[in-house]
């Protein structure tokens, strides 16, 4: 006997080959993350050698249960399996896959395969007892009955052979002889998958940014936390549910930037509240302009009472006055003179802000100092985060961070604000990152659309990816926006409330289709609110304002458009003109959207309308513009459509059937 | 301090992600395979947060070698990184990943994108002065003088900004700091891979089957091994470098099949030769008729001779008159009664064969003795093993048996005679099959063949599945053949023979065209030989007997043929005319095959021709049929073909040039 041999110690037992499994990040190192309420379907290529028919089930457990729930997977063919289960708790799950052989069903299956003729039917009796009397051995008393009872029958000279086959079949006792394998003959998956459970929030959110700041109504004067409140209903009625706030911390007059990012500041400049910290206080403390931490309570508040969460930005780095940097210079990037290095990217230099070192010296006190920073806010009722350039921080880092904090409040969600190349990006989700800024910005054709698109909600990148679709930021003036004027605030509005589940604004600039860049060319605002305070017109009716509201409406009218994993594209004949549906698993909401992707011209088409799969009868169903409160009645598998955009510029068709 | 932090007890060092490594199969559960001489091409995403550059660097060492080898990886654009080695070694080999912060690179692309204006260049000079001091604390002697005396350069206040620029860009000294990284800083990814290296024949091999009982020259008469001896020359006038013979081990008389798998047998019927075993021996006997144990090693030897591999049939079961049947009735499947099972695929039932029981009590005798069973053959002489049915025995048993013989003789190659589902097929190959049947006799049109072979050369499955065609077996006389008679051998011969590296025929059936099936509607043979002694015409030339000898050739004298890495389909203007290529990495074979799929009628069309990637000038080239021997001036990237399916199947043409 060679030794190969003894790592066997029992007879080997079939191992049933368990591979490809679907979902798995990076050989289940990385969560897929999901959102209260939602299912996730398994799949795995599960077989053996041999004829033998599997039994296979998908097991589940949140982290904090110890024992696993189960559930039957079906063979979709090929040897393919797949399962379904439902995440009901925040936190974290871990699934995994066990298969065994199906002994009584292979058995079942040769004897359903035997000829009426064939000789050895006594022979398949007793082989049926005998796998009978397997699972008696294991049996609890209530099954035992039935299992015994069948054995009888089996083994008895006197029942008919027709009448053998007959209670053989008896689907109940298939199941019961399920409950009872083998133990040691049990193939479980080498490996238990993570889920990272979200509020659902995570994957439906309306997000709009606006500068504290910026928020007074009267003009020139410095708005505070108090103003943001009275603004608040505003942002109600347009119907967002997150309020972000770019930092409200005080800001350093060191080499403080001026208007339009000059590089030096008049007196009166307030300079970017990204340059965080003077000597009041840094991260932790309000500016003084804006108010105090009780009108910041207050606003949190008041804002949850209007259905809205405040996010609030992490932006870790300093400005050169945060106390941070006399308190602890180890914190920071410097010289090897010990001189602390402002931030660069040459030939771009940031002599207002110094970059925090993480991997120096006083690495483990950072950490746990931003770590408290992050849960100084949670106390004060935050739960939302946008982080500021999270991709120039180590992987590492955030790793710890979010699991540290979703391990003490797993409700808390984090938007990356990464714009940086895509597998940087990719990574911080995978991470723990709730949501991510996209590339969406810079999508605008059809083909540029159809392929990003394609690629977050059609491949593995849906697992662990939620996108969040700004048309413009702070720092994002798109050319299309500056050159197509409202209709192109418009068609991308439209685009970004309907493609994904999360989008956001950066307002009132967008309302009021503000879209003169820094210089032509650029993609910088012209006056900046970085870098000074605006006064805006918040008041007067505009075709975007009644936009926003209804297109809120409707997203929280339509549960189709609360999701990205039921979605798609559909065929038309004329390259600007955009089509996809997004429906619910239950059939009842399908959302068509049109859209022409041409802010100057008239655009008309033919749209395709998959009524196969949605069951519509080619006779005539009815599609209703929910955005127009217009009905039409379609027939047929294409729809015909016009979109002038400087009146209409999309069709949000809720099919709703013959 | 959490105590989550304390995990890390140095400062956590820039972790650099490595992910998706291509070739992968399973998270590295199973091993890629390869043939000697072959190079593997590794590919991953690799990346950090920052901007940092980075340098990646592929190792690689046989499993007798303790340490590594190296080579730098290429940034291939989008954090995609490559690598490629070589392997020389039969066995097992390992390979991994690692990368590190190129931190001179990094500071020289920083330096690089700097104006010349800049106020900061004392600075940019301490640090890279710094840097250089990290090296040179870790530099052998002989690189210290380069890193000390550029370093002396940069902190120079009388040497010139250009002068230093120019000093730091040198790439030797960028080489040299390559050389010296922080080890603690060094990212090594998580996983070693295994490759198996097998000899080139398990890549590049030419098949020819024959029964030996039927070997003889005097009609009626049993062949034997000596007769076996007298055809090697014919066989290898014919090209072919294997010789695969069905079992010739004794045959049981129990239950013995007749003429045309008749279930009783008459008196002279020699029965199946896998019905194997009798009272005189089993796995290890020769069957008396057709010689002794000398004769075979001299069959062995005389084969080697001539260039050809004598391939021993591995089938584990036995005759029910198999000595092991009585030595150890514990080996068998067995009713619980203790009666030995006969197998059985309901309705259909082999009396003449028990199988083993692989699972039961006697599994580690068992086991060790079919192990003695190949090492006894290895004795004597045999290096290539066709398996007969795998994919009836455990996945575990052939892991282990495949991987014992291996390290003893990494020269053995297995053939897996696996009909059954893709996925199971596939599961044997990465068990350690080093050739494994095909789909291809079922694989008739260009659909299906295009399907299939973009499946099996351009997936993951070339990474450890390699395909050995047969237009036909004793098993399979596919309706194409029976219908399309002469010209279909002709078409299908050709492209078992030019789109994998491997083939075989089943002759001389093949050559003779034998094409009478059983019964309409089958796909056996009519007078199978499986179960009687047939005599054949070995002598008259044939068409076909002539287009296999230069088939043959062609593959010997053209290495574009011999691998299947380097493939692809062409478009055709005529569905029912396939075009394909194979070359070599170094441009210098480049085979473009045109076939005509139906046996019936000419057939003619246009074919692509890649010139661009094959570097062709327009204006013309020469392009070869060298089965016909007629050299063919074509223009452009189409090509016209026709073709009479009675005369000339199909081009194969070397491409030459202008």
């Amino acid at each position: 006997m060679s030794n190969s041999l003894t790592r066997w110690s029992t007879p080997p037992k079939k191992v049933i080959a368990i591979h490809r499994v679907y979902p798995e990040l990076d050989c289940g190192c990385f969560a897929i993350q999901r959102v209260l309420g939602e299912s996730i379907q398994v799949e795995a290529d599960i077989f053996a050698h041999g004829h033998d028919r599997l039994f296979c089930r998908l097991l589940w457990r949140h982290e904090k249960e110890s024992l696993w729930h189960s559930t039957s997977m079906e063979d979709i063919g090929n040897d393919r399996w797949r399962g379904t289960f439902l995440v009901e708790q925040l936190g974290k799950y871990w699934y995994t896959i066990e298969a065994w052989v199906d002994r009584w069903g292979s058995w079942l299956a040769g004897t359903q395969r035997r000829l009426p003729t064939d000789p050895d039917w006594a022979i398949v009796w007793e082989w049926g007892a005998w796998e009978l009397a397997q699972f008696l051995e294991r049996a609890q008393p209530e099954d035992r009955r039935q299992l015994e009872e069948l054995r009888e029958i089996l083994l008895s000279e006197k029942i008919s052979q027709e009448e053998k086959i007959s209670r053989a079949q008896d689907p109940i006792l298939h199941k019961i002889t399920l409950r009872y394998p083998d133990p040691v003959c049990i193939t479980r998956y080498c490996r238990e998958l993570p889920v990272q459970v979200d509020p659902k929030r995570a994957l439906f959110s309306t997000w709009y940014e606006l500068f504290p700041r910026s928020a007074s109504r009267v003009p020139g004067q410095h708005g505070t936390l108090r103003d943001c409140e009275a603004r608040l209903e505003y942002v109600a009625r347009l119907g967002f549910d997150v309020l972000y706030l770019p930092p409200i911390h005080p800001i350093g007059r060191t080499a403080r930037r001026g208007k339009n990012n000059q590089p030096t500041a008049a007196p009166e400049d307030p300079g970017s509240p990204w340059a965080i910290g003077d000597e009041t206080g840094g991260h932790t403390a309000i500016h003084p302009q804006l108010g105090t931490l009780d009108d910041f309570r207050q606003l949190v508040r008041r804002a949850r009472q209007l259905g809205i969460e405040i996010a609030m930005d992490l932006a870790f780095h300093c400005s050169p006055d945060h106390p941070y940097v006399r308190q602890h210079p180890e914190w920071f990037v410097r010289l090897p003179s010990g001189q602390i290095r402002y931030a660069e990217n040459p030939p771009k230099k940031y002599p207002d802000i110094y970059p925090f070192n993480f991997e120096g010296e006083g690495w483990q006190s950072l950490w746990e100092e931003l770590k408290r920073v992050v849960l100084f806010w949670v106390e004060q009722g935050v739960r939302t985060f946008r982080v500021d350039n999270p991709h120039t921080k180590p992987f590492a880092f955030w790793e710890w961070l979010l699991s540290e904090v979703k391990q003490l409040h797993p409700d808390v969600i984090f938007l990356s604000e990464a714009f940086t190349r895509p597998k940087v990006m990719y990574q911080l989700a995978k991470l723990g990152f709730s949501q991510s800024y996209t590339y969406f910005t810079w999508r605008n054709t059809k083909e540029e659309l159809t392929c990003y698109f394609e690629e977050l909600f059609h491949t593995d990148v849906a697992e662990f990816f939620r996108p969040n679709l700004w048309p413009n930021t702070p720092d994002i003036l798109h050319e299309y926006l500056q050159k197509g004027g409202p209709p192109a605030f418009a068609i991308r509005l439209i685009l970004a409330a309907t493609l994904s589940a999360s989008y956001g604004i950066y307002g009132p600039a967008f309302e009021v289709c503000e879209r003169e860049p820094r210089e032509p060319g650029s993609e910088e605002y012209r006056n900046s609110e970085k870098y000074e305070i605006r006064h805006w017109d918040w008041d007067t009716p505009t075709p975007i304002r009644d936009l926003i509201a209804r297109i809120n409406r409707i997203r929280r009218e339509h549960p189709a458009l609360q999701q990205n994993r039921l979605f798609r594209f559909h065929w038309t004949d004329n390259p600007a003109i955009l089509a996809y549906s997004k429906w619910t698993a239950d059939g009842k909401d399908r959302i068509l959207v049109v859209v022409n992707l041409n802010p100057f011209h008239v655009q008309s088409g033919f749209v395709e309308v998959p009524i196969e799969s949605w069951g519509l009868p080619a006779s005539g169903y009815l599609v209703e513009d929910i955005l127009a409160g217009i009905p039409y009645h379609w027939e047929g598998n294409r729809g015909f459509v016009i979109l002038d955009p400087s009146k209409t510029q999309a069709h949000i068709l809720w099919v709703r059937g013959p």
